[in-house]
Parts: structure tokens; C-alpha cells; sequence
């Protein structure tokens, strides 16, 4: 029961879905990830820290996890996480993808990532962290970069 | 300090936005309010459940206070509400504008709403429920449901 309140936090009114932040970076058609400390690969981005917004929060977590400067572009999704990811989560996480563009910056080292790297679709690699970034994800993000017209996804 | 303890729910770890949904729905180039208990107007809508995602809690609260079923047609903004709405809450809220569409049920007596109409961007109530929604918002409403080429407003 402590664990249960503890994950919900006592809360017991405006508990919504926390927000995650998803950035889609391109470059001669391929995607950028970025290499964990535990060996997978995902899509930059992290929880949406409580004072920023889906857009500062989307440059923020670039900027930390690839040492890239960034300008967003458009909203690619707002998905439903508990409907894409594994692990399923207790709490309901809101995961909004949005696609950027490279305006400066260098990978730098840090303490979340070891590496980053741009994937072509058919060869990304296979660790992915899936509870973060599925390769239905990535192809999304693909097809959304490609298409002028694409209409956001929402779960 | 217990007072932003309690605000922040002691949550030291994936802290976040809550989320709120605002649905859009127009008739013959009105836009459909709520008449709140307090009084004052505004668009349907509400804290996100933690269970729901942004699609279903827009049809939910649209259900709850206007007795309508609405199906949910596109992405209209994602707001930091901080940046439009008064007064300054102490949590980030992302609001997220959702364009509707009726396709059921009647205006119901319920415990949040007194009355439901329709109003043209020219004719809007005096006493908007600023907290929840501005002119300005729903002006962005009328711009997006005009706009087949409308681009997801974010902050």
C-alpha cells in the first residue's frame, strides 16, 4: 500500500499523466540516437521537468543527452505510452514527439550517454531501449519527417 | 513549507506538467461554451485522468459537462498555461486544444455545468473563465478549425 501511494504520491486530485519528451532529429535521412550508459539506443528526450515547457524541455534534453543545440519544428505525436512501451508503467506517461533541427553544438561527454549516432530506418540498431523508443516509434518519426502534410498522431 | 510540499506532492523524482484538455466544437461558425456553476464561460474540458489518454479525457469531459459525444478530429495547441492564462499556478499545466466534433447526445443536468450554447468569435460572454480559457484561446480555436493547413500552435 506505502508503494502504491508512493508511486501516485498521495496525491489525490489533479494526478494526471506525467509528460515525456521525445526529440526527432534527422540528417541525409537518417534518425539520431543516442547510446545510453546501459548499451541500448532511444530517441533523445526525458521526463518534462515541471517548469518547462514541451518545447524547452525537448532542447533541454537534447542539448544534455548529444551536447547539440536545437530548434523545434512541428509536433510529430502525443502518444499514450502504456500503448507503445514495455515495460508497462503504474502511472499514465504522455510521450510527445517533436521533430528538430540542428542548429549547433557537439557531442559532449555526460552522464547519461556515451555516444550518438545517425541511423538509416532499416539499420537501426538492436538494442533499442524499448521502454523508451520502439522501432514503431522511430518509423513514425520517419514518415512524419517526410510528409509535409502529416497530421499529428494522438493516442 | 509543508503548503509546497503538498503542491508538489514530495515527488523529488518524475515531477511534470499535469495535463488539461480543452475540446474545440463548432457549429455554423460558433463555438460551443460551457456555462459554469460560478458563472463564467468556458470550452469544455479538464484535468487529464491518470488512466485516460489525451483523446479519450477530451471525449470524457465533453461527455460530463455538455451531455454531447464528440469524436476527436485534430491537434489544435499545446499550451504552458503559465504563458496564457491567469492567475499563475505554482506547477507547470500543459493544456492541450483538441478540435471536436459532434456526433451525439444532448445538453444533461450535471454538477458542473448549468447550460451549454454556442457562441460567433464576435459575440463571446463577457465573463470567460480566464483561468481555463482566454479569448485569445479560443480565437486560436476559430483559427484552426478555419485552416485545413493549421500547424499544432506549442510552446
Amino acid at each position: 500500500m506505502e508503494k502504491v501511494k508512493g508511486l501516485f504520491c498521495n496525491e489525490t486530485a489533479y494526478q494526471t499523466p506525467k509528460i515525456d519528451t521525445r526529440a526527432a532529429i534527422f540528417k541525409d535521412n537518417k534518425i539520431l540516437l543516442v547510446h545510453e550508459n546501459n548499451g541500448t539506443w532511444s530517441l533523445p528526450g526525458g521526463w518534462c521537468d515541471v517548469l518547462e515547457t514541451v518545447k524547452t524541455n525537448t532542447i533541454k534534453e537534447v542539448k544534455e543527452e548529444t551536447g547539440l543545440d536545437v530548434e523545434t519544428i512541428k509536433i510529430i505525436s502525443i502518444q499514450d505510452r502504456n500503448k507503445h512501451n514495455k515495460p508497462i508503467y503504474a502511472y499514465g506517461v504522455c510521450k510527445i514527439f517533436v521533430l528538430c533541427n540542428v542548429i549547433g553544438g557537439e557531442f559532449v561527454e555526460n552522464i547519461e550517454t556515451t555516444e550518438i549516432e545517425y541511423f538509416p530506418l532499416d539499420e537501426l540498431p538492436n538494442s533499442l531501449a524499448e521502454e523508451k523508443t520502439t522501432k514503431e516509434q522511430i518509423e513514425m518519426c520517419f514518415k512524419a519527417y517526410k510528409d509535409e502534410n502529416w497530421q499529428v498522431q494522438f493516442d
